[in-house]
């Protein structure tokens, strides 16, 4: 747990700035959050928030279950989006670019493998894809542990190479069906609490994709968190949860973005529940079940702009938000500092 | 109003993005807006959205009504921000610096005056403050007409000094008093309706609040926007007022900030109803009569961090959603061009 003794330090300090008690809102306990992670980290109280080098790792994978036609796109998407990635044409790459954020693409397992190298590009791939989890496991519990560690230990590559803000967004057709899977699993909520539209499926594919996820989460009774992912996982997701773990190792803050990368960092509260403190939720998605998980873990994302394409966007946009919060805490002025005098 | 023939182009170019049709929510639809104002500009289609030069003008003006009690802090704490912004230490420069938006300060009648001279501070002053409008009319009808003329004038000089996006804040001890007022006096929404708690005054002072303010709105009946505005209007909300004015009659996006901001905004449609389709929303605030008077302009702000600070913080914080927006309509790829096939 973070050490709470920087906390009073830490809200007198915003307490302090030239400003209503408050009238920052949702940023002041942004600030508090980053603040109080920083002074764990380095055993003292923050005098600045350093926010220099925020870094997005997208996971990408593709799952048998697209098969069964749940998505408005075949598998082959999944490869050309991530191509769409290393050219820099996706909606990720301009996201990244207005709001300077570098950015790695893992392959996970894609059916259609990228040929050419790629400095942004990393594989570690699990396999060819997932099987379809609607009628077996979707992956063995040697590539559930596999994915976790390489999860972990990209992520931890990239703060050693002195990220010290991460976010993680995924790409793969057909993964809102296996974090839906995952999440009904893992709670108490429904599966059709917890399945929703994805991209924008029509009624009858959402018919199917209800029972199709029901079908997986039947065989998931009383298991870990671990034979969870084995049965209805997906490549990306299993390695995101790794990442998410590695984040609470380092003691870095973490942007989650939408509601599969919410799947996962929940998965990984699960397995250490130490993780949530150093989450920061990026976007609201209006996909089933996103709404439900976040209030489970308390959250309250800074986003909310209707979008539904995952990538990180979400997380990538929220950046700006958290440097405002940094620099208001580091050279707002104090009443003292400014000559103010309310009273 | 905006050419609409040039919309169905705009959306094609939109549509053709590589994501799934609406995958962006509220992005795709401040980038229509912001190509539509551009393309209307300029007579044709934009090929690209210009965002290089946003500008920021807070208005600052003080108020007779505070002397009954109804702010959390006295008149002359609307000085000391004034010299808190030109010395680059309040919340609102935090937020220019991390967002690359420059600022400027009109002193539009501040109780204390700023003695000392500073090239981002312009001083266009329509008297010492206004009167106390809980008994008299805040201003007389010539400071109204000279406020609208001279809030143009400002707004068009920054314009013609190059910038292609405009955000106006305010400062003023007391002006969510007037705000409340001339909403009321100026829709069907009852006083307790529009009142609420600016920067966080207790239940008595709200009481009272309420109390005040209705003596100012019953001798508003019948009247025009600009008689409204001299019986209960403040000095920084009229010159904010004709602002939104120059940006309509310059075809520029402005970015509306909070409660006091968007009741000048609002005041702008009255006199000009073309003012609306270059009104972007920045912040929803949580003060009672924002919700309302959104609701009544069929507007739905980017963010809602429950800020309640004014200074322009809502419209600079959401500046880098105008920015995303601008890059995935000018630089994202098509599918044809990414060689992505969904169907």
């Amino acid at each position: 747990m973070l050490n709470p003794s920087y906390s009073d330090a830490i809200w007198h300090r915003i307490n302090q700035k030239t400003k209503p008690v408050g009238a920052l809102g949702q940023l002041e306990s942004l600030a508090h959050q980053l603040a109080l992670i920083q002074s764990h980290r380095h055993n003292k109280t923050a005098e600045n928030i350093e926010l220099n080098s925020p870094k997005l790792i997208i996971f990408a994978g593709d799952h048998g279950i697209a098969d069964e036609g749940v998505s408005i796109a075949p598998s082959a998407v999944t490869q050309q989006m991530v191509m769409n990635f290393l050219a820099g044409g996706a909606a990720i790459n301009c996201f990244c670019r207005t709001n300077n954020v570098d950015m790695t693409v893992v392959d996970c397992g894609i059916l259609f493998p990228v040929e050419n190298d790629h400095s942004n590009l990393v594989r570690q791939r699990l396999g060819e894809r997932t099987h379809n989890f609607a009628s077996q496991a979707a992956m063995s519990p040697q590539q559930v542990s596999e994915g976790l560690k390489l999860g972990n230990d990209i992520a931890k590559q990239v703060i050693s190479g002195g990220a010290d803000l991460l976010m993680f967004g995924e790409m793969g057709i057909g993964n809102t069906s296996s974090a839906s899977a995952i999440l009904s699993a893992l709670t108490s909520l429904s599966v059709e609490d917890c399945v929703g539209r994805g991209t924008g499926i029509n009624e009858q594919q959402l018919s199917k994709k209800n029972k199709l996820v029901a079908q997986g989460v039947f065989r998931c009774e009383g298991l870990t968190v671990e034979e969870v992912m084995a049965e209805v996982g997906g490549f990306e997701i299993v390695q995101m949860t790794g990442a998410f773990l590695a984040a609470a190792d380092e003691q870095v803050p973490v942007i989650v973005d939408g509601f599969i990368a919410t799947v996962a960092a929940y998965a990984a509260t699960r397995i250490n529940p130490e993780c949530r403190e150093f989450m920061i939720f990026g976007h609201q998605s209006h996909e089933s079940g996103h709404k439900h998980l976040l209030s489970l873990m308390e959250a309250t994302p800074l986003l909310d702009l209707s979008l539904r394409l995952g990538e990180g966007t979400g997380a990538v946009l929220s950046v700006p938000l958290l440097r405002a919060a940094a620099e208001f805490y580091n050279n707002m002025a104090s009443f003292e500092e400014a000559g103010v005098v309310v009273d």
